[in-house]
């Protein structure tokens, strides 16, 4: 049904493009591979004013910066050390069965590679599970934002009934009857005592601890200038440039951390998600979901809060085309709710070469996968 | 550990290269793209011979066949219908938590993206999960082909303590407390009675509709001679000719559906795997292990029994040299089991340009991703 929706939406929005102008970010003629590469060889201050709308305070890409996590603090490994070993725990789920892992799996980049998870005896999720790579830069979590903290994020998984359906109230007790478990508490804590607190703390500290590795960009960052091929270049350029991604996707972590209606909703529908808006209650943030990072994001599809595209050329098109609109029904006219487009987001017109230049780009933003040793749970 | 016993043989079969000689299958410079379009829009059997030992009972690589099974068939369909149900249902396991699904998703290609899936109490298994897309074609089941049936087959996973964990004694006991599988049962065996065999007989015969959609390969098979590129022409005549894959992965699926040693034994090692000989205890069997179809290959890393490999480079790469080989030590001069490779496989000195070229070429062996509506379980 999503998928009938978007197509629909789709189709309209092809029929609006002949009213579309093109606009001045063509890569001109005159800009060679060769005069691309030597601008972008520069440091990132000489580069290409972006192309970015006024109202935007952007920051310019950049290479991985560090966790605010102390990782050679002793005290600190400890309670990471602890935060690991919960985070692969199925016995935190009610039955046993599912851990964090589940549907945040190293192997899969941190996420499950489905649209939306399985958890609990397989009630789906409403949203896809994002990728938990740099989740520390997040200001707030969940794809709305409602949790302001990776610690008030972590109660919310373990407990939905439709994810790990674990009695929080028994939670603890639980966990303080698995002896073993006792000494990584005293380590990490000073005492032996189990909480749910010292549980969301430590799986917090972990997840601060998943950060991306060094991509080609970094490379090509730190001075290395075949990092990026032709394509690649030319795609970090239409990224900053024709193709507007910078409006959103910017700063090291190519996310700007905010909240965008980019025509997802399906307002009206059964599968209505007004995202920011449930959690604020303003119109304003009616269909508003929170910007992802993009280091990785060839491996993290499929893509969008429901998960329902699955190839990143489909999801090209979409953004080249504008996005699909909520078309405004006559008994709606005066509905507060109806859902906007982000006027951030609108028709580029990118041609094949470009959006493949781009997700060449993407490309290189990926790094090699993270090898998790298994962890030999506590008993 | 798995990583460092490959990381080192390859080195040794790095020191061995030298000695290898290269071939007489390059792409000789008078063969243009233009020629080879030319001649491989022909029908395959005006294509060039293949690089094939003499041994080799090769069938040309072809369109997609249709499964054995008779789709149109009212009563097979209620068989279907009915396996498709359990394939979903997480009831068939111990847990209620773990369904086939959970293993062999469709939204990931009917395998898991992971390594070695882990099954009940999150306990590995010891070998990757397989795709089931076209698994109708073997001869027989399981990395090892120790299941001569699919019928057969249904039995291992949903019995085995670290995936399913279910109780067989009292599975179709179990399934006959849901009082909204009777029907199901009735319409497809005609009596509402459950027991194993049934369940065994219904997944099988759903599985065996689980195959490959068009992919590019097939539209230029059937005429469309623009349906490869370039780059993806140029890797089909290097899988066919100086590449080598031919020997093991070819016929319409990409698969001889025999068993061979490719040098991943880790013999004498505590992952140590024997494969077939596990099974038939004969000592030319030993390290032998089914040949995958390469459809959707793309989709369905990490490869190779162990899901050891993540990216389709390395594994070009780790073919380009030869295999791994095992080194006989002085203590297993006279072991009738030490491990040898199939003479079939040997290193090949492709060039990266060639390498990439036969990726671009199983990247025509994709399919467009399949949608299954949410299954509604009886209750």
């Amino acid at each position: 049904m999503n998928k009938v929706l978007l197509a629909i939406a789709f189709f309209l929005s092809c029929l609006l493009l002949i009213s579309f102008k093109s606009n001045d970010w063509e890569i001109s003629s005159d800009l060679t591979i060769d005069s691309l590469r030597k601008v972008y060889s520069q440091p990132s201050k000489f580069w290409p004013k972006p192309n970015v709308d006024k109202e935007v305070k952007f920051e310019e890409l950049a290479g991985l910066q560090s966790t605010p996590i102390d990782l050679a603090n002793d005290s600190i490994k400890r309670v990471i050390e602890l935060g690991k070993l919960l985070f692969f725990d199925a016995r935190l789920s009610g039955s046993n069965q599912i851990s964090c892992a589940t549907c945040h799996s190293p192997e899969l980049s941190w996420a499950d590679g489905k649209a939306v998870s399985l958890g609990h005896e397989q009630l789906p999720n409403i949203r896809n599970a994002p990728s938990l790579e740099n989740v520390w830069v997040y200001n707030s979590l969940f794809w709305d934002g409602r949790a302001k903290s990776l610690v008030e994020q972590a109660e919310g998984p373990i407990s939905a009934h439709n994810e790990m359906n674990q009695d929080l109230k028994s939670l603890a007790k639980k966990l303080n009857k698995i002896k073993g478990y006792k000494p990584y508490f005293t380590a990490a804590f000073g005492s032996s005592k189990i909480t749910n607190q010292r549980i969301f703390e430590s799986l917090a500290t972990f997840q601060q601890t998943i950060v991306s590795g060094e991509s080609s960009f970094d490379k090509f960052l730190k001075g290395d200038k075949n990092a990026l091929t032709d394509q690649q270049l030319t795609g970090l350029h239409l990224f900053r440039t024709k193709a507007r991604c910078m409006n959103c996707h910017h700063g090291a972590y190519f996310t700007d951390k905010d909240f965008h209606n980019i025509g997802l909703t399906e307002y009206g529908t059964k599968n209505e998600d007004l995202g920011l808006y449930n959690f604020t209650k303003k119109p304003e943030d009616v269909g508003k979901f929170k910007t992802p990072g993009l280091r990785n994001v060839m491996q993290t599809g499929p893509w969008f809060h429901q998960g329902s595209v699955k190839s990143m050329d489909s999801l090209m098109v979409l953004y080249n085309m504008g996005m699909p609109e909520h078309v405004v029904l006559p008994h709606q006219k005066d509905d507060p709710l109806v859902p906007k487009n982000d006027k951030l987001v609108r028709g580029i017109m990118l041609n094949v070469r470009e959006r493949k230049a781009i997700i060449a780009f993407l490309e290189a933003l990926s790094s090699p996968p993270v090898m998790i040793k298994a962890v030999q749970l506590p008993q």
